[in-house]
Formats: C-alpha cells, structure tokens, sequence
C-alpha cells in the first residue's frame, strides 16, 4: 500500500491568521503543491465557503494535475435531518471531487457539549454521510476531530465512531490532534490501542497534528512509523496557533531519514522552490530558520573552519542541501577569510576564482568594515554592491551622488512633532535639490531622495521599506557607540537587505538607504 | 536524582544569525533566564570571546541567582600540549564558575579531518581535561560533538570518548546532535545502544538537540524518556540554522505532558515572560506562533465555537494558558490583566494589593499603550514609574516639563556629519533654553538636556547611555509603521531600561530619554 501524502494547505491552514487567498491564488497553490508531488489537495469546504465553491468550480477547467487529486472537505450531515436533504452535503457532491473529506466529533463531550446532540446520533451521522457519498460514488475520508483527547477521555466511545466510519465505506478514518498536545510517544501508544480496540490495520488510519507541543512533524512520524499511511501537512506548517505538521519537514524526513518513498521522483528537490512560492502567494516573510527550506537551514558562520567545509561539506550537514533544492549559505562574518568571500560571492552569481587581486581587495575591505562594525552577515545586498564595485568589467553604476542632506525634527510648543529632510544630489550629471516632510528623519530622507530621483527613475515608486532595525555597537578604545542599521526593501517579488554603520544614527540610515536604492535600481536596469 | 535544566541562550543560542549580545545584555539574560528556573546558565567562552571573559568577571559582582549555577564553555586541551599549558583551558579556570562544560570531538571523522589528530590523542585530550578541572575543583560536563553521527559510523569509538569522559571525573557527558539530523525513534534507539555499549546509567547522561529535522523538541524529550536527566537548550530555540531545542516547550511538555518536576514552583508560569523579554534582548521580533508562549499559542478564531471555549475553555485548550502565563484570546498582550500587573508592581516594591481603583487604571493604562505597540516587558523603569505615577501618596516628581525642541543633522559638503539639538524645558520654575551638540540626533538631544537641567541636578554627570534599541512595528489599519525604542541606562552600580514608542524614532526616543533620567534622579534623590 502506497503512502498518502495529503496537503490542507489550502483549508486549514487557511486558518491562520492574516492569510486570505483569492481563488487564483488558490488555483496557484493547488498547481505547486502538485508540482511538489503531493497525492491529494484539500481545497477547501465548498458551500460554506463562496471562495472555496468558485475554486472547485474553475478547477475543472483550469487545473491539470499531474500527481494530485482534489480532495472537498465539510462536515457530516447535520443532527435529525435526512443526508439526502442537506444542502452541506449536497454541496460537497456538487464540487465535483473524486475524493470527499467529512469532519467528524470523535470526542464524546464535544458530542454533547458543542454539537448538543447524543452519542448515538452523532454514529448515524457518520454512517449516514459516509455511506451517502460512497453511493455517489466518491472515496470517503473521515476526519475524527479531537480524536486524541476523546480517545483518552471515554475511548469506547472514540473506537465507536472509527468503527462506523469503516463500516459505512470510507477509505480512510484520519486520527486528528486538533488541539495539539500530543508527544511522539503518546501517539504512538494510542495508535496501537485503538488498533487493538477497533480491530483494523493501522494502514487504513491516517494523521493530522496541530502544533501546540512543537511536535506537530514528529508526532506525524511517530505515527507513520507505528503503521499510519495517509498523513495530512500543511506547507510551511501554516494553521491555526501554532500551526500543523510542516509538510516539506515531514516529507523529507520520512525520505531521507526513514527511507521511505512518500513523493514521485524529482518532487522532493522542488521543496525550497515550492515552499518559497507558497509564502509569497500567503504574503508571509518566509522562515528563514525552517527546517530543510530556510534560508538559514544550511547557513555556517565562515570563520574557523571554512576550509573543512569547503572540503567535506557532509560532515557539516545532515543531508545534501540539494536534495531538497537549498543551498549551504556561508555567512560573512567577523575574521572572514578569502575562502568565504569565494564562496559567498560565487552564491550571489559572482565568479571571483579568477580575479584573485579582486578576492584580495574585497577580503581586506570586508575585514575593514567589520573592525569598524559593519555586518554583511544580513546583508547580501550590501555584500554584492561592494563585490561588483571591485570586479573589473562589472559596470556598476551608482544613481546618483550627494552633494549634502539636512534634516531637521521638531516637537513643537503644541506637541506635534515634525520632520523635514533636504537632500542636494547630482543625477545624471543635472544638479537636484530637493525636500520633503516624513514621519520620522529617515522617512523624511528617504522621501526627499525620492523627489529628487523620480524623473530619471520612476520604477522607484515600487520600492517599499520593509524593516528597519538598529543596534547600537559598544566603542572600543574610548570612542563613542557606533550604530549599525539593517534596512530590508522589497518591490514586491524580491526582498533585499543592505547595511549602513556610522556613531550617527541618520548618517547610518542614509547609507543603507543609498545601498538601497543602488542595488533595487541596478537590477531593475538588469532586467530592462 | 533531579533533572539538569541547562540553558545555553548566551552560548550556542548566540549563534543565530544577527544576534549579539553587549555584556550588559548577558546579565540581563541570566537574570531572566534565572527567574524562569533554569539550573545551568551556560554563559560562553572565557578567553576565546573577549566579552565572554567580560561577563563572567562582572557576573561575579553584578549577578545573585536564586536557582542557577554559571557555567562556563570551552575545549578540551589543544593536541600535543600539556593541559597545564593550555591557555584557553586556563581560561575556563579563571571565570571561576562551579562547573565548566567542555566540547569534545566524538566522530572519529572530526577527529581526524577537522582536528587532524588521532583517535588516540583525541581521547587523552579528554581525559586530561576533565581531570584538570576535577583536580581544580570544578564540576565538568563533557559535550560530545556530532554524537550521534559519530556514534552511527564507529559506535566503538565514540564509546570510547563516552567512556573516557566518565573515567576522568565527569559529571554528565551530553551528546550532541551537532547537524541536527534525528529522529526521535533514532535518538532512542542510540541512547539504549550508547547505554548498553559504554555499561552507564542513562541518567549520567545529557542531551543537546538543534532542529534540522523540526524535531529538536521531540529529540529532546525521546531523551528524556529514555532516561537522560540533563538537557540543554535554548530560551525560544534560537540558534544557528533553524535553532536548538525551544527551552519553554521541552520543560512545558515535560511538566505538564509527562508530570516531570523539572523547575521549582512557580517558575513556569514565568515563560510567557521571559520568552518576550528575552525576545527584545536578543532584538528579534517574537514568534506569534511559537508553541506555549506565542502571542497566538491559544488564540481562538472566534466564530462557530465562541461561546463554547467561553463555557469550556479546556475542551479547546490543550492545557490552562495561565500555566505558562499566556492567555486565550485573539489579541493577546504581552502583559494583560490585573493579576499579572499587581505581582509585577510588588516585585518592583509597590503594592497594588491595597489600591483596587489604582490597580484598575494602571491595568487599563497597560493595556491601551501595548494596543499602540508600547511593551514594558524589558522596561521596567518605565513600568515603575506608570505605577507610581498613579498612586496616591506616592510622589512622583518630573524633574522637567518641555515646552519644545528641535533636532537638526547635517552631512555638509565636505562629508562632515553634524548633529544639533535645541531643548526648550521648564525645571523648578524657571525656564531654561540650551544648545548642545551630539554624534546623532539622540545624542545631541540628551547632551542638550544635560546643559539644562545640570544647574538643578548636578547628578546627571553620573547617567551614562548603555544601550540603545530600535524596533520597527508594523502599523494595522493602513496607519504607518512605528518605532519602539529601548534605552538603557547606567549610572554606574545600577542600569534601567525604559521604552519609548512614536511613528518618529526621536520622539520615541525623547520618551524613553526623558524617563530614564526621571527615574534615574528620582531613585538618586531618594537615597539622598
């Protein structure tokens, strides 16, 4: 029996807060996650939902899945009416899904205190809707909510409604920690136990786990490993609190360390491609620290040992980064050597291996810069922008040149408080001067440079400050703080961070600002 | 025998990238991490980190823990060099910490390609090093580096280092998932081997998870269950890649999913707390979603079920959010409620229990300014002087009030960068003007400030700026983004910190500056 890799990106993990899709963002996620191999794609509840109806609707047109299938989750039939007459549930039928996924209370009390109708109903729903959709000739998942707990609670009543599940047709009765608080060992003794109870195969159970304890992706494979084959992710681990099992973690965890084949050839390197789409299409900053997809997973401070890196990356890292389409970052850091600077540069698409004079000069700037407190760990963009200045033949152009700036702010008699910035620039050979008011000194700046920028580059009107974040650096040697200024702008697809440092927190701001700018511009022209 | 909680927030946590910690820092941190409980602090590396050595010399001083011990890391022995030579084990001497806790290599691979040395000498390396601290007085832990690694590819060997730890005097000999690559089933599996391999009781043995697999929870608590008694971690699993074991997770799980006694009473329901307070330390922005502690880790989309989580919060809960001093509810702050904020108050020495009505406005206070982004989590001077503020008989005197100011900063022509600040104060009646240069724009203001109150409060000389944050917040409703500010203050014995928050980082500042030296003249009048 084949592994069921299947993925509620698109339905709970909608729950989480902030994210909204629109139906072509949702069609955009369905074609990823397939991409990534994933064998079904819970796209959401279809009539209680309009968003989630219309998907289901254009999907029959406008999608082409190559691996997965597309799955319509809702609820069993409600308590005393007849399943044939429930528009729910005729609405599940109506989207049209070769599979149907029904939630259904496994938990006594919630039975009675929530739904606030008997035992024995709740049973006949179950029975009732499953055998409804088998005869429409749908596969029935049965989703058992609060399945752990209720199991603890009364689990001759948890066994109960698993029983009447299978014995109305479904394919599969899916073991939901809804509240996220198992552990991997709990999992796995309540697992035997209802297998024993029920008298069924842990082949046929499936598993779905919240995050609550951070174990949602080892409670997965806890379960997977006690027998369970279908087991339900979500990209990135979004959902609701802390959210539910990562997919691309778990994935790749029962690949490359259990050795079980979960996902068709070719998909698993899709992972760091796939998760990074999905959380621009959520609009959430990707977690650089996520395991396997981050940005970070794979990142080593250069230093001390980059030569044994260099030589025998594996005994660095617990699996090839390219296996799941990362890539082993360095980071610059204080004492970085010419082999990081190699490295790093060579990440960014700069060949420095045959400009050693230019690896040299860059080195000794980079070791400089860091004496004096600049940082390019954070900062690639600020990295490169001094990479390309050195490299012969690389033609970077700055946008402008800066005569002086001004800025003033005032807290007023009346208690407003105001800031205005005046910036003199030379761009493109004309002389500019102009300003503007902002609400802080940097936006004011930022704002002025702006102006005086707009004509001869308008695309800058797509550049947003995304963060601002500022340390104050203690002085060695008796001379004052300096501070360091980290500033992160995106034109909407792409993020980048540059780095300013000076013991003046405005003049700090303003070289990051400029390296901003310089570098947005510069690739903006590079892709004209 | 009682379990080792051991923290390494300020050592191997202070690998995640763009943290960096001053000195000042690292106290505040094992402050808090003391209050949570923790029995180790392990604080860094003496010798080879210069603030390192820093901290562990003012820690002597400046540090009063109630329930941790100070630890402080290092290697064993270089090869080829008498132990009694070795400078940087000398180093570890002289932090003067009751226990010292000592990398060693464990994979025969490292041994011989990183450290170029043999099997042979790696393990005297061992032996002699414990024996050295032992013979000092010391307690000595040993981290076995790349354990399991190491242990799957010559169990003998890493036997061998396992055993020559514990022969040399070793408390605990930890074992490391270095590349963070396990599973928790394969963490047990190891642990019954190492056990029955090198004839040792599993609870003289320590564990040490990062979270390449997403597991470093689990990992952590499989150990636990297979009888390990000693685990380190991190306060919100920062650390390099995507981090270590999350220290509020392991010890929730564990106290309230096992039943263990990991913390003494009443240190739990700190976490909340100290995970945020450490979060602004680090000046990383919190995890909503972290498990436990996270502003959304029992938020509840309030819709279908609202008033049954009302009626029966805990079918929805997997434990009381009070326990780990969270709350349930969608917007979460950080420090909600009028239980919370009176035992806050008595800590800082004012009792609220008396004062119902004071009790309710400050609680009301609280909450509207962390609406606007204000935090006093890490502020408690500007806590302190809100409370006092509002209560009757306690009179608290602002040194000044302002009429108005105005920040100017110049990058001239010739580069130079100049920062002005005019102050427009009243102080005792009298009204004062006074100019004053800066190296920024705070600067400049405080040093203004300074020249009109020094005739009234010649006190003043002694404040000296510690440290000085800057937070950018995202705005809600289409309002823009604001800045939170922290300053920390010394004037030699004592340091404070007090918050600031503006859409403009001066005035933000302004704020923060302002009850500094409020708070700080208030405390030195009333010693006076």
């Amino acid at each position: 029996m084949t592994y069921q890799v299947f993925d509620t990106t698109l339905r709970d993990g909608g729950q989480r807060e902030g994210i909204s899709y629109s139906v072509a963002d949702k069609l955009a996620v369905a074609r990823l996650l397939d991409e990534f191999g994933v064998g079904f794609i819970e796209g959401g509840w279809p009539g209680a939902m309009p968003k989630d109806t219309e998907f289901f609707r254009r999907a029959r047109t406008e999608l082409a899945l190559k691996h997965a299938v597309l799955v319509a989750f809702g609820a069993t039939r409600k308590a005393g009416v007849d399943v044939a007459e429930d528009p729910q549930v005729q609405a599940l039928l109506d989207a049209e899904t070769p599979v149907v996924c029904v939630v259904a209370k496994s938990d006594i009390r919630h039975v009675e205190r929530a739904l606030r109708t008997t035992g024995e109903e709740n049973l006949a729903m179950v029975r009732d809707t499953v055998a409804h959709l088998v005869a429409n000739g749908r596969r029935a998942f049965v989703d058992c909510e609060h399945f752990f707990d209720g199991f603890r609670h009364d689990p001759e009543y948890t066994t109960s409604v698993v029983r009447a599940a299978f014995d109305a047709g479904a394919e599969r009765v899916v073991m939901c920690d809804t509240n996220g608080g198992m552990l991997p060992s709990l999992v796995t003794a309540a697992i035997n136990d209802v297998v024993r109870r029920a008298g069924v195969s842990p082949d046929s159970l499936g598993i779905h786990c919240q995050n609550d304890t951070s174990c949602a992706v080892a409670n997965t494979i806890a379960a997977v490993e006690a027998g369970v084959k279908h087991f339900q992710c979500t990209a990135n681990g979004y959902g609701e609190r802390p959210g539910n099992a990562d997919l691309f973690a778990v994935v790749a965890n029962l690949q490359l360390k259990l050795g079980l084949k979960v996902l068709p050839d070719g998909c698993l390197e899709q992972a760091t491609r796939v998760s990074n789409a999905l959380a621009e299409i959520a609009n959430i900053a990707p977690d650089t620290h996520q395991a396997y997809v981050g940005a970070a997973a794979f990142a080593h401070k250069a230093g001390l040992h980059a030569s044994a890196i260099k030589v025998d990356p594996l005994l660095y890292n617990h699996v090839d980064p390219a296996v799941v389409g990362n890539d082993m970052r360095i980071l610059v850091t204080e004492m970085a050597g010419r082999a990081s600077i190699e490295l790093k540069s060579r990440e960014l698409g700069l060949d420095l291996a045959g400009h050693p004079e230019t690896l040299t000069t860059v080195t000794q700037k980079v070791k400089d810069l860091e004496a004096g407190g600049w940082s390019f760990e954070a900062a690639d963009a600020s990295f490169e922008l001094l990479v390309r200045g050195e490299l012969p033949g690389e033609a970077l152009v700055r946008p402008f040149t800066l005569e002086s700036y001004r800025v003033q702010v005032e807290h007023r008699e009346d208690g407003a408080v105001v800031s205005e910035a005046t910036v003199k620039v030379r761009v493109r050979g004309e002389r500019v001067i102009a300003t503007a008011e902002g609400n802080g000194p940097v936006n004011a700046l930022d704002e002025a440079l702006r102006v005086a920028l707009s004509k001869h580059y308008p695309q800058l009107r797509n550049f947003e400050l995304a963060d601002y974040k500022v340390r104050i650096l203690e002085g060695s040697h008796g001379t004052g703080a300096i501070t360091r200024v980290l500033l992160e702008t995106t034109d909407g697809p792409r993020e980048w961070t540059t780095v300013g440092v000076h013991e003046n927190v405005v003049e700090a701001s303003w070289h990051a600002l400029t390296d901003a700018l310089t570098y947005g511009l510069s690739r903006s022209t590079t892709r004209a």
